[in-house]
């Protein structure tokens, strides 16, 4: 069938995420406003310090949803636009509440020339079952259907109990140009059924929960999104690079490290705001303040996390 | 002092609402647009044959975070425009994910002549605390400074547990323009606390859990937003009647009719698309089908819904 | 049918409880063991200082489930003793994560005299659905066939989803001497139905959230059974007195006041352990600390309490 | 110090477990009293088809909680006496509501020559910090000090929300015997916490998720604790060898197979029920019904597990 063709030919044409894939932060001016010059910088920090040439634009670590339409348009043209040439692949998050918002982004994606979209399931309804999310998702990718899409799992926070190999499960049929998915959830038992879906349809799955990387590359993920790898991302490539060499051990080793510097964290009441102060002090970009609901976090706390993590990166 | 002058006088020229309240269905057609030829007749509806006069517009009920903010701006206009002289109160509700677009619901909203805006809590990245929800209802207001502002406390869907007497501890001194709440909660020491707070500065407690008002009711609420006044509103100033004549017997014999009602709706799975076919088969009104990611519901069910309250009604 | 008698002529004879019902404390000596010797002025405080005559014994707020299977009886007894010719009702609890044990106390309770029992639904094993919980109930029941049973409903702490209206509905046909439910839950629809079911059957519909009593006051609840009514039965008479008298202004400043009390109290972290402290400052009565898991609290936070609560009282 | 040196003197002399640990079902005969005439067969079952010989008794699985102090007894003295000379290790599940029967099960499992004790959670009043939890622990193994103690954590079923690794911080300074924690959450970045803070001090870590086993072992654990491993450890083993090996892909292959059964399983209402059932189907035991509150599970359910079992442990 034609649909079944389309989907192989994207499939071998698209080029497979694999490795890390920064979710990035929003830089906003000190009067809340988007602040698109700091995108170029940011690219290159990415890229020089980081060695991360993936990035994931307008999710929760952008906080996507606190923008506008026409503020995440913006911010998606200004990351393809500089990525020319030094990002290897600009995924833009384009799910919101509103279905027609998000097929105005994922239409607009596809103008500038994003490597892929991304859908995170509606949290205010929710889907009453996995054939409802299909059908937000389809709706959406028709408004680019040369796009590949990635669905977004984050059931922590859209409270969404739908598992994701559910929603995978002949997503291929309805979306010729599904992709693959961003897991950001805790249960590794519907992790490996992704995993084992995707593989043969090769599609990319992208681990989200950064500080349990390793759990999920033994269980065969392509690779990961997260907000860490904006400034832990040369750290966690080691990581990679030990478990690749069957080096389980110095792999551990290294994750138990990222765990403490998590749990530091965590104590201190690490939320996206906590985390884009921490980013601005680790990479001195102005990234400036949250927009509200988030309040802006206090500086010291943002350095003590920042002063862990500097520890950390400058022992390996 | 100024600010303190401006809250009372507000209060003393503001009508304070009372009474029912419908939280209005968003009519679409068949295609999934909006469809404000509908708006008139629902209005006749509402005052001729619910005898119900004040509406809550693009709120839960009326789909609200799945409409655009310039469907948003649609609606709410009609709803001012085809109420005027037969509304006595037409109340937008402006909250959304991004601040911004609040905002501009709120400066449209006073630029039709709405008789006051009302915003939920941001339910993705939640507010950690009292003081960042108040903040961001304030920003809010700040774009409509003449319009009374209600909050809208809805933790089962939005997930935030703050307590809404927490958030309206003090509230006057950062909204002048503040005016009450719609409390949608199960915890009625919560909403003790607010009407024992709101009475004082004559603010109107609106309760939201329409099977169980005669509880509120006994609390003192000043009156009701509910997406079952819509086609119930008749039997429920029968209810409240009952209630103000000190015939507890009766009004707890409606009440438990109507809980038999919601019961049943429930068991069939009573979600916001299923109600507004209810809606659509008592009132005869074109409401058609709700946006993804609600899917339509069998007809045949809210024909058996629908049957239920007919018969009710009938009897009384 | 044989047992369609049984049960109508038990609800004959049966004395329906109404009023408040002090859910009892229980006293333990310094070195953990239960205290006995304090059960006897425990009633005499009751009766003289609170007017309360009915208690429910070994329920959570008498940490029950942290007793021995022995303990629960050697408490059971000793209640029933000292309270014969004082108390009106003696209700033992005897639910446990264990059939058996639940079996054994029921037997215990007829044999001591109880004049009933009531099983909450065991906690760590969910029922699956409302026939297993009647089906639990009905087992304990059938060892004590001759004392009133009463379900004792506590979704919060049980994590237990199921409604008590569909545990109780037809619960007479397999469980004879069925009379009522302690329902401490938030949901009032729920509550609603309870009333309308049991009120045809003479059935005690108690409920057991004091901070909103009121509100179930007004869905024709018969009574109410709480640890505040240790040491606010007093007052709390005169929540039920005004509004039996119509008077709900005066019922709701009354029921006002205790909310301000509990929501300071809740301030402090207002656990069982907590509750224990304040009824021995209040009272007098020495009953000791908690039993692990629960820790004592600091005397100073109880006496904060036990202070708002005479500041209460002596005003009214 | 002399805490300190015990500490230290235990963890050098005791056993530490490693591999699979199988929590056993507690066979019951039809009218529902224990029958202790299985276990001798099971226990042949367990070594001889499965190549399991350690067991932990009394657990979820072995519906301890269910059980009276007195059944808990007899069930733990026959897998200590028909194991010696077969088993390796048997552990004793000692959790219960009440401290006082905790310790009483600590006292006698001590007197039967049990391998060593374990502690879950009290799950009705929650510990409200990880001193109290400590505490509670602390008393139980004082009951039984001679006695490696390991804590159970599986906050899934308690709904205790502590995290484990802030249990263990300390835990040897007050608990001497501590020797471990059988892990059966999905936050692993806690279960990596408890691995690394473990492994200096000798102590076993076990999983306790099966199906998700192999993420596990990535992040450095010892050995697992499940139910599956009752009629699914020689399959086990297989996945603990090949990653062992090196070999993740083969490790990963049989995982999946793993999930798609629970997954299966899950479809069809995966409880302790059926669970037990499955066991008799594979097994042949006449483990009997389960106790109530959990019903009987249909046959037909069972069996259709059973199959998937079994063809899957044919392929391998």
């Amino acid at each position: 069938m034609l649909t079944e063709r389309l989907s192989t030919d994207m499939s071998q044409s698209v080029k497979k995420i694999t490795g890390l894939v920064a979710a990035t932060f929003t830089p906003l001016s000190e009067d809340g406003e988007i602040n698109l010059s700091v995108i170029a910088p940011y690219i290159d920090y990415l890229v020089d310090k980081q060695g991360v040439k993936c990035v994931f634009v307008n999710g929760t670590t952008g906080e996507g949803c606190s923008l506008t339409v026409d503020e995440r348009k913006q911010l998606a043209a200004a990351w393809c636009h500089h990525g020319k040439g030094k990002l290897e692949q600009v995924i833009v998050h384009v799910g919101c509440l509103s279905l027609k918002d998000s097929q105005e982004l994922a239409h607009h994606a596809a103008s500038i020339g994003a490597n892929g979209i991304s859908v995170i399931s509606p949290s205010y309804f929710k889907p009453m079952n996995a054939d409802a999310l299909r059908l937000f998702i389809k709706e959406v990718s028709a408004s680019a259907p040369g796009l590949p899409m990635y669905y977004y799992h984050l059931p922590g926070l859209t409270g969404v109990t739908l598992e994701a190999a559910d929603v995978l499960d002949g997503i291929e049929k309805v979306i010729p140009s599904f992709q693959g998915v961003k897991y950001s959830g805790m249960d590794l038992r519907d992790l490996g059924q992704c995993v084992s879906y995707s593989q043969p349809r090769n599609w990319s799955v992208l681990y989200g929960v950064d500080e349990q990387l390793l759990a999920a590359l033994v269980l065969g993920v392509d690779g990961a999104v997260g907000s860490t790898y904006n400034y832990l991302g040369r750290m966690v490539k080691q990581i990679i690079s030990a478990f690749d060499n069957g080096n389980h051990s110095q792999a551990r080793t290294l994750q138990f490290k990222f765990m403490e510097i998590i749990t530091f964290a965590r104590s201190l009441g690490f939320d996206v705001s906590v985390n884009k102060q921490v980013m601005s002090e680790v990479s001195g970009l102005p990234l400036g303040p949250p927009r509200l609901p988030l309040l802006p976090c206090l500086v010291s706390k943002a350095q003590a996390i920042a002063q862990k993590i500097r520890d950390f990166s400058q022992g390996h």
